[in-house]
């Protein structure tokens, strides 16, 4: 930890150098996916640039707390058609169950996230688990005087807010200019001000995710629960909250009115966002209908895709690209990503093939300096572009020392292995893709036949010799070949 | 769904015909685990038990909605050397939390659970994200009059439930005798009757998971969650509860008394309960510390262990007893179901091998006996044994179509594989366990080295039809040879 890490901090605007609160402690709270709908590309960014973070404090030797939310708070409603009489005589069981369709996207998520190498939260809370501790909030902001309650709803007083405090910090966004941009909707309806932001819905009788409370049936405001769940797993005060650049406004500004209005003081030191994937420059989104799920980019199902796009390529793609770069979508893009993932886990496999020799004219210091200017780039904000660009570096000397145009002493090559073993699998999280998919098992069973084909020529020309050998080695190798009449068959039992 | 299934009952104690209470519903609770230690082989069984009835009724074609709940109430406390101020002061993060714990053992269980095949349930809810639920069921409780406060907590009155309701109606116990058993326990304290039990237990100072409630801070009785959840997710009448058998008594049974004293009526319809495993005729359980966990079986890293078994073994294993009787955990045992499982699979990948005969002596109506064959072991009380044991015979029947000592028509054959794939896939839940483990991955790379040696030698020996044979033969199956001054070298790009 006696490394100089710079943070982007979107509050300030600028790098600052990472203190954690509590020392040798981080606590980092990202916001997680709404499970009602499957994952797609603009989920894989937030969630591989904090696994990126997450992976490199541990890695400098912090005690992490990485807490990253379920939104689970979903807003399904009865058939209207229905009426309410009819939804009560139904059964419980043929009733549409929010929590049903949750956990669905919920495991899928989990899948997705798996596959792309993103190591699990420490803590990842539900919403729907956590509607005590946001109705206490709202308890906090009403009796600190910033909320007001409004037809078994409660709003937060923006205007009051700004008065004491100002809003707006980390967006940059005036109040004035928020308002302006606001006075063009609709009518305020039950809000004092149309900027004004609902801490506590009232459920309307269609609506079926409800809970009671002391304004009345409903539900949390969705800025609620990351303040609520942030200060309850992290503390009054946490180093690092993390999101999409889309959350900044409202949904981050909103956090930070809550944290002061119900605490006095701040929660979140240092404020980080990735910025957005685009394909042809347009923002990918559900409600602009140009998304591709996670899993179609798995099986290449999508008018959009050429092909399929393995997990590490996606990872691999992102992690292309500085977080606070924007990306846009492109086969070709995906094509390149995949060729230079190859190529970097093949080099990094072909180490094992090198033979170092005494007095070579590569040393540790070579795996040192890599590992230097590895750690450097890191330290400049988490910037990945830059470590792959040393580790294709390092590729390049790996195929000279495989080619014997290099050599490289034992201490040394050691060095460079577990340097490249550090940033490739522990920081980076790349690893290789899991073998024995069918296509894979199919051509090994061919090659196997084909050695089966080979000995039984080799019987009928009597040569011995070879047919023994190929026998042999196969049994020891765990194949257990069997000679029928239709010709041998053979069986592998190893998993 | 014009099957006939019979459920044994532990409340009646008889096998009974299955009705659910919403036709083409199935409502279903199990109960999960408790987040805090690694799943043993005690887990494992009631994970698979349920889950075949989860895939036996879904294959009937119901709608079924599975839930199984998370206990992550955990009792862990502030170290008490500490004092209160002192971990007052002490930052959160530096505290020890719960949920952490909680989310790490929860991640363990889901890992080990799609190891063994068993399909995530419909939702999987948390006691923690259930506090108002459980405490709106303890007011009920209150109201009822069958409970009361004391210091802060509140306990169920079971003499006086046991007065207008019968208590002990599903363990067959008498409210006599468990009094009995107890009064040679401690001191009643804050109860008015041994047997009591807590619905809400006052927050020692050194407690740390703690909610408010109208009886100050505290948590929930552990048998509260799965009564208000159940009723939450399935309703106030559902179909099917599940559980180990040592959950009969006190769990279960004081389930019914909750949910009798707070709807006036009983919740479950089917109380389903699967026997235990034991070591050398003793319980398996944490407590008796002969425990073996899961991982430990999967890695096979335990002193009582032989050797690894793969998770498929495990659910095998678990599946060829039927879930009410005893299972005796042996390495003998499991090293039988590991080459019967084996045998069962092998046996299945045959049948692409077996060629049809137009006039066969086997028809569609073999296939049929064996469906109907299976369906009524499955429906007298989900009995897998009898159904592996049909399996083996068609094994038996496979193994001589194979050696053509058995002949089959192309429609037979067709109906026999889709059979198979229904009951060994769909409803056993058993499949051919991940392939490509490294182990499997270097016999078989080990074996294209063999053929490119046999191609070196092939040329050497100036015999260039071999050579090239080998050569276009692996590039045809995706196979990239290089030849370099120190021999050939390969790579296969497909996954």
């Amino acid at each position: 930890m006696d490394h100089s890490l710079f943070i982007y901090n979107t509050l300030s605007r600028s790098k600052e150098l990472f203190r954690p609160l509590n020392e040798g402690h981080v606590g980092m709270y990202v916001c997680g996916p709404t499970v009602y709908g499957d994952a797609h590309l603009g989920h894989a960014r937030p969630a591989i640039t904090f696994d990126l973070v997450f992976r490199y404090l541990k890695h400098l030797g912090y005690k992490v707390r990485y807490v990253r939310n379920i939104t689970d708070v979903g807003h399904l409603e009865h058939d209207a058609d229905e009426g309410e009489d009819k939804i009560a005589k139904k059964a419980k069981l043929e009733q549409l169950e929010p929590m049903e369709v949750a956990q669905h996207y919920t495991n899928r998520f989990h899948e997705a996230m798996a596959a792309l190498g993103c190591l699990p939260p420490s803590i990842e809370p539900h919403a729907t688990g956590h509607i005590i501790e946001q109705e206490a909030l709202v308890r906090q902001i009403l009796d600190a005087g910033y909320a007001y309650e409004s037809n078994g709803s409660v709003y937060f007083d923006v205007e009051k807010y700004n008065k004491d405090h100002k809003y707006g910090i980390l967006s940059g966004r005036n109040l004035e200019d928020v308002i302006n941009a606001s006075r063009q909707l609709d009518g305020v309806g039950e809000k004092r001000n149309q900027v004004d932001f609902a801490l506590w819905k009232k459920a309307q009788p269609e609506h079926i995710m409800r809970w009671p409370s002391p304004w009345g049936d409903g539900f949390p405001g969705w800025h609620c629960e990351c303040t609520a769940m942030g200060r309850k797993y992290l503390g009054q005060q946490f180093d690092i909250h993390g999101g999409g650049m889309d959350l900044v406004f409202p949904h981050h500004e909103c956090e930070i009115a809550q944290a002061v209005a119900s605490q006095g003081k701040p929660m979140v030191k240092y404020w980080m966002h990735n910025n957005m994937i685009t394909i042809n420059g347009q923002k990918m989104g559900k409600s602009l209908g140009n998304f591709i799920t996670l899993s179609q980019f798995f099986t290449g199902d999508h008018e959009k895709l050429d092909q399929a796009y393995s997990p590490m390529t996606i990872r691999f793609f992102i992690l292309q690209a500085h977080y606070r770069s924007t990306v846009d979508f492109s086969n070709e893009a995906l094509q390149a990503s995949q060729k230079g993932l190859e190529r970097l886990m093949e080099a990094f496999a072909q180490i094992e093939r090198v033979e170092p020799t005494e007095g070579g004219a590569l040393t540790e210091a070579y795996a040192e300096e890599l590992k230097q200017k590895c750690y450097e780039a890191l330290d400049d904000d988490f910037n990945s572009p830059i470590v792959i660009s040393h580790l294709f570096d390092a590729c390049r000397t790996i195929n000279q020392l495989v080619d014997r145009k290099q050599t490289i002493t034992p201490s040394g090559l050691e060095a460079l292995r577990q340097t490249l073993n550090v940033f490739v699998h522990d920081i980076l999280g790349l690893r290789t893709e899991a073998q024995g998919g069918s296509q894979r098992e199919e051509a090994f069973s061919a090659a196997v036949d084909m050695l089966l084909e080979l000995r039984a020529k080799a019987k009928a020309a009597k040569d011995w010799a070879t047919s023994d050998a190929i026998r042999d080695r196969l049994a020891e190798l765990g194949f257990e070949v069997k000679d029928t009449k239709e010709g041998a068959t053979w069986r592998l039992a190893k998993n």
